[in-house]
């Protein structure tokens, strides 16, 4: 421990104190362990049978003796010092510790009514606990207190960080396990502490819990020396406080007092915040060394348990089959713990042990930013109209999409500076990603040194950057999670880095879409820019538009996905997703200076149908089209553009219609996805049997996959990105991937038979404008003159 | 620097060495700086001119000079003490360091003879990078020398440690971002020295370069006190040696002296642990401090540009649009190298330089481990047939597929244990994913303390496990490069966590097998179990079969995917997998007991065709089918044997065909993936017109974008994971997905009104069946005895 003098008065407990708290902690465990093994006589009231025992034995103790002892020792805290406090469990499967935590303090019954706090309460929650459609092994949506899913491991510190930006008051305990500390999400957010702002943002408390073993082997930290675990998070910029040890007796005094010293240090840190010239903060952690599965049986079987990997699931296999012995090592150790010392005859917490919780919303299970939906207030949006982009025609060159749209998300910081509810997330590209405007009226939060020429850095600013998707994706999942408003803009190829922390967050909207209690929160927004065509510069490894790929699997109430392709669509776009709820909306647009198609109100008429005929583009009025070309993002939309106009000059008896895809799920059925197109309205756009050239932004099987069931599906003709890249202009990258204007002429033509020897003419000429194409640009490393100056013509 | 004292007489540089390595190195920034800007005039023997400028500057000053700097004192100690070194760039974009660093030592010319060390030469290297088609602004794969592409960050390490596995011989200088180190996998990687076995395992010497800025950002590391920075290091286990400041004498000799050293260091290490008892090394690392864009321009339009933000692209614009003054500021830059005193009249770098390059293999661009297809040599592979499972009839039940492929695996390592040349990645899941059997002949490879009642873990050992997945796919990919062989296992959900880091490898396979000279690797094998359909404990957190679809959006020359079905099958597709080059083979697979299909004179054959008619489920000999029930994936082959078995019974009338599919892209035509099946087999199996009732184990829309063009699309109906999970056992999660034998049966029943009143019945029945399923399953929290109990019967 280090050596500030400790200003708390109380430096250990009472004896009297001591006791309860062991109690409580006991309490804890005894219902874990019921949730692990009980189907009937959950207070052992009759001598233990085997068919008191659930048939399968399913659930994890190894860690949740440990987060129980947290629990018990936070309450005491929260209710000594009145904290707002969180907690988050961050070991895989400790669900049977929150479960417990919040039974006893009365949360649990309160939002599931059914398990009341007595004997038939207790017996119902026993069961439902691993049990085929009742309540995981972590902690789930399903848990009161839970803002994070201890499925997949390594984003806990994340999450608290998120959700403590723009919460000066709120303190999260973050349970970091030992295991998931050796992922590398994890390994990089201890560095979480130099972008938080003491006097605006709330406090993190990582309590590292070394218990020493993963599923079966042991963890790093648990086995690196305590000199170089002590370096390590000094390093990291933290103040980390051991208490270590098994000895319960021993190890309550040691975590009280290690406790009182973090409140001490946080709201010391606090008071000097505020003092002028203050310096980054070391927070105080705890590093909480105690044996996996502590309290458990020793041994079974002739196999160390306690203290051990043996201790992840369940220690003790007690069925039909084991050995009847088992029975009795559950019963005597279920007694251990000597519940009749700790419910009454009817099942429910004695009073003087019920009084250590903490009271209404001070309680962990019930803090409100724990169902942030309760403390979400809508953002104060300005006009989008007010940003647009003057097309008196279509085919007048843009500023940049993105950075058109910079400057409406400029004012929707401006317009919530104060309630402090929208944030903006991002790997050190919101410069390179073209939203600078943001930076007239914010900075990036950086809590480390400023020095001269660094830009836009600030102890206090709503742009959070840090080179880390993972982070980035984390930090705002924990801001939206506790209540609050964000977009993470990021390079597209990129964003694959966070396909696994998507899958979770969807998963956790699907689910707390179907608990009641649960309250909606604010999308997650998901700005991906510098794509595919336009990696002049980072070439090959920097082209995958597969995002969209990975995200259409997830639920459809769930996902939205948009293509705007001008500036004025981006902008409707953007203030339609700012302005939803519970969805994941994922945007893909261009930074660089394009054409631009739709003036604002046609934008927002095209924006709102998601999809739609373009007049001026088309030629098919009040007929039938010979051929559908249909466009979807940017890029793909002016090469349609300009294949459309060569077509119409060189056959202008053609009937073409052009078709743009703002929202990609307008493809899907209506029976499969809320916003896809009723087959009529389908067919009404796209024929039942005209061939469709499509031009897409991602990659080609994505349009068949949701267009596979349509009438038209036959004649659909899709050109993408077919892995294909390297250095090159967009110009270029669309003929490596023959989405260019040229091939997708070629492709009408392949499709019409009527155009004949002309249509035969004009292919040869465009393949030789192909050639020419090659050759210009290897001479001049840039795309030939009528490449670069063309525009649309009406 | 730490106390030791130094073993190498060597302290100093003298003077003339001094010089001469200072020469060198402004060769090498000379040449870069020639790549971001020359195309005409290299060596500037005329009056530098506009129109000897590229048209587009593209490409990455920041990082270079720094990276030059490394390079070059790396040849000076690998000439000094014979060193087998290569050298990893692991900072975004290097690329005109290693181009330049490799050119200067003739690898370049050699291994592109175009490229001539004469001004020619120079003139057309300079033109080709960032240039349309040419060479990207990161080590590449066309860059000799090359194991790790800096596209996408984070992976250096975990690359470098993988290629020293088993080469006990190799030092990796592994040159680490300060931007790249701010990401979760590298964060965690720093703590692969806990793995690392000094006897049998080469060195990874880090070099993390602080040039202290992003793209426009600070960086973390950089902006934490230097107290800190050593703890950090030091806790991560390591022994940093710090060379900080900007003076280049004075930098060149800290320099050497922290190379010096840590060789020595290195040494000793070596020796030490041949000695008993030695414990875990503290290896050396170098942190280089110096200023982000060192020796390039200070200032440029008022603002500051060497050791800022700024000089992290192309530090100063030279066109016909900027300041005229900015064309002489370009030739004073390059000219302060004094070029005349490096290059001869032709072009070539002087003698006295040119010796300082290591000779032949030694020269870190020619290297044989960094084309590691040179190295490969095939696995020692027993027989797969040995270990078949008996099959006497379909429907025994097995041991497990993955577990009895444990057995193969075993013997793999056993047979490849001298040449050391297979080694098994996974993150804490080997056991779990019920592989034991390979600790009866190998260990966890681990370098922390081993205390009782830990389980197969010895410094030496064939199985890497960390609970990373970034870092279990890292060092696979860093072993596979350098000439190896592999596996990693994974639950499936969480394979997606590495979704990026395979999209990266895809794309270094696909573009190496464009070059000649690069030879091919190993396939990256990745083995998923523990799948969607069997997360009974786990829930829905552990659901998500998606990384098929994410796999196929790549490179169909690189790709593949298969569903064994069952033991004798995984075996088979393990060892053609094994036997496999330069592909990333995806194999999902069960690892509970499961029923067994074929024996293993069948297995191959099924393998072999990879999909197939299974005529003792099938009744529709020598006549067409009625409907055509496919499957893929252990859990869908079980609901649709039993749905056809259940039609079967009673409707022995109809005829029903069984598909069974292990290689998916058999679905796709061959015109599109070498696997892919001809329209006509494709016709042979599933009928033009007849309809299909497909089950299978991932997401149900996958199996129509490979399909959607095939003749009989339209009757296609595939049934698969809906995003529909909880805790509960396997059936019930076919019935929450509706892929359960009962819903496959009334598909069945819906595509064919010849059943009449029959096939309603017959729903009627099943629907009742479900509804007492959700009965006996909310009673017991087990399946019915039916369902438990069921065989098929010939």
């Amino acid at each position: 421990m280090e050596t500030e003098i400790l200003n708390i008065e109380q430096a250990e407990l009472s004896p009297e104190l001591l006791r309860k708290i062991h109690a409580y902690w006991r309490a804890a465990n005894y219902i874990s362990v019921g949730q692990l093994y009980m189907h009937h006589n959950p207070l052992l009231k009759e001598p233990l049978k085997l068919e008191h025992v659930k048939n399968m034995l399913l659930g994890h103790w190894g860690t949740t003796p440990g987060q129980n002892f947290i629990y018990t020792h936070l309450n005491r805290i929260i209710t000594q010092y009145d904290l707002n406090m969180i907690y988050v469990s961050g070991p895989g499967h400790g669900g049977p510790a929150v479960v417990a935590g919040t039974y006893l303090e009365g949360t649990y019954t309160e939002v599931y009514p059914d398990i009341t706090q007595d004997e038939e309460g207790l017996r119902k929650l026993f069961t439902r606990f691993s049990y085929p459609g009742g309540i995981s092994s972590h902690a789930s949506p399903q848990t009161p207190g839970s803002i994070h899913e201890g499925g997949e491991l390594g984003y806990s510190l994340s999450h608290s960080f998120g959700a403590v930006l723009d919460n000066p008051d709120l303190i999260i305990a973050c349970v970091v396990g030992d295991g998931e500390a050796e992922t590398g999400p994890l390994a990089t957010a201890w560095h979480s502490n130099k972008f938080l702002n003491p006097l605006t943002d709330g406090t993190v408390l990582p309590i590292l819990h070394l218990n020493g073993y993963k599923i079966s082997n042991p963890t790093v930290l648990a086995r690196i020396t305590h000199e170089e675990l002590e370096q390590l998070f000094r390093g990291y910029g933290w103040n980390p406080i051991f208490v270590e040890g098994e000895d319960p007796e021993q190890m309550h005094k040691d975590m009280a007092m290690a406790l009182d010293y973090a409140v001490d240090r946080i709201k010391q840190i606090k008071y000097d915040a505020e003092q002028p010239n203050s310096l980054r903060p070391r927070w105080p952690m705890i590093v909480l060394r105690s044996p996996k599965g502590w309290t458990g049986p020793k041994e079974v079987d002739g196999h160390k348990i306690e203290g051990n990997f043996r201790a992840h699931q369940i220690p003790l296999a007690v069925s039909a089959s084991t050995p009847p012995e088992h029975l009795q090592m559950l019963e005597d150790w279920m007694k251990s713990y000597r519940p009749e010392e700790l419910f009454d005859e009817d099942g429910k917490l004695v009073p003087e042990l019920a009084e250590l919780a903490p009271k209404g919303d001070r309680r962990m299970g019930a803090n409100p930013h724990t169902n942030g939906g309760n403390l979400l207030r809508d953002l104060r949006l300005p006009d989008f109209r007010d940003y647009a982009t003057v097309v008196e025609s279509p085919g007048v060159n843009g500023e940049g999409d993105t950075y058109v749209s910079g400057r409406f998300l400029r004012d929707v910081i401006k317009a919530n500076q104060e309630k402090r509810n929208f944030r903006i997330f991002g790997p050190d590209e919101t410069v390179s990603n073209k939203l600078d405007a943001v930076f007239e009226v914010t900075n990036r939060q950086w809590g480390a040194p400023v020095i001269p020429y660094d830009e836009f850095l600030a102890a206090d600013g709503s742009v959070m950057e840090m080179l880390s998707e993972h982070q980035c994706e984390g930090w705002l999942e924990g801001y939206l999670l506790t209540g609050r408003h964000g977009l993470f803009n990021c390079y597209e190829a990129f964003i694959h880095i966070v396909d696994s922390m998507f899958n979770q967050h969807a998963k956790w909207l699907k689910t707390t879409l179907e608990l009641p209690w649960r309250r909606r929160i604010a999308s997650l927004n998901i700005l991906l820019t510098s794509t595919v065509w336009r990696q002049d510069h980072n070439g090959f490894t920097h082209q995958d538009p597969g995002f969209l790929d990975h995200v259409v699997n997830k639920k459809a109430n769930i996902v939205r996905v948009y293509l705007p392709p001008d500036a004025n669509c981006l902008l409707s776009v953007m203030d339609h997703c700012l302005r939803s709820y519970h969805y994941v909306n994922v945007i893909v647009a261009g930074k660089h200076p394009a054409p631009q198609w739709l003036n604002m109100e046609q934008a927002v008429e095209h924006c709102t149908r998601g999809i739609g005929i373009w007049n001026f583009a088309s030629n098919d009025q009040e007929t039938e089209p010979d051929v559908v070309m249909a466009c979807s993002g940017d890029v793909p939309t002016l090469e349609t553009l300009a294949a459309a106009s060569i077509l119409r000059e060189h056959m202008p008896e053609l009937k073409i219609r052009v078709v743009n895809v703002v929202d990609l799920f307008k493809l899907q059925k209506s029976t499969e996805h809320a916003h896809g197109l009723s087959d009529k309205d389908y067919n009404a756009l796209f024929t039942t049997d005209k061939p469709v050239v499509f031009a897409f932004h991602g990659y080609p099987w994505l349009v068949h996959r949701l267009t596979y069931n349509r009438a038209n599906n036959v004649n659909m003709h899709v050109r993408g990105y077919k892995e294909e890249g390297t250095i090159t202009t967009s110009f270029d990258m669309t003929v490596l991937n023959e989405m260019d204007r040229f091939h997708l002429v070629m492709d009408v033509i392949d499709r019409l038979p009527q155009t004949g020897s002309k249509g035969v003419y004009l292919k040869q000429q465009l393949t030789d404008k192909l050639t020419q194409h090659k050759q210009y640009i290897k001479a001049n490393g840039k795309d030939m003159p009528e490449i670069l100056n063309w525009k649309w013509k009406q």
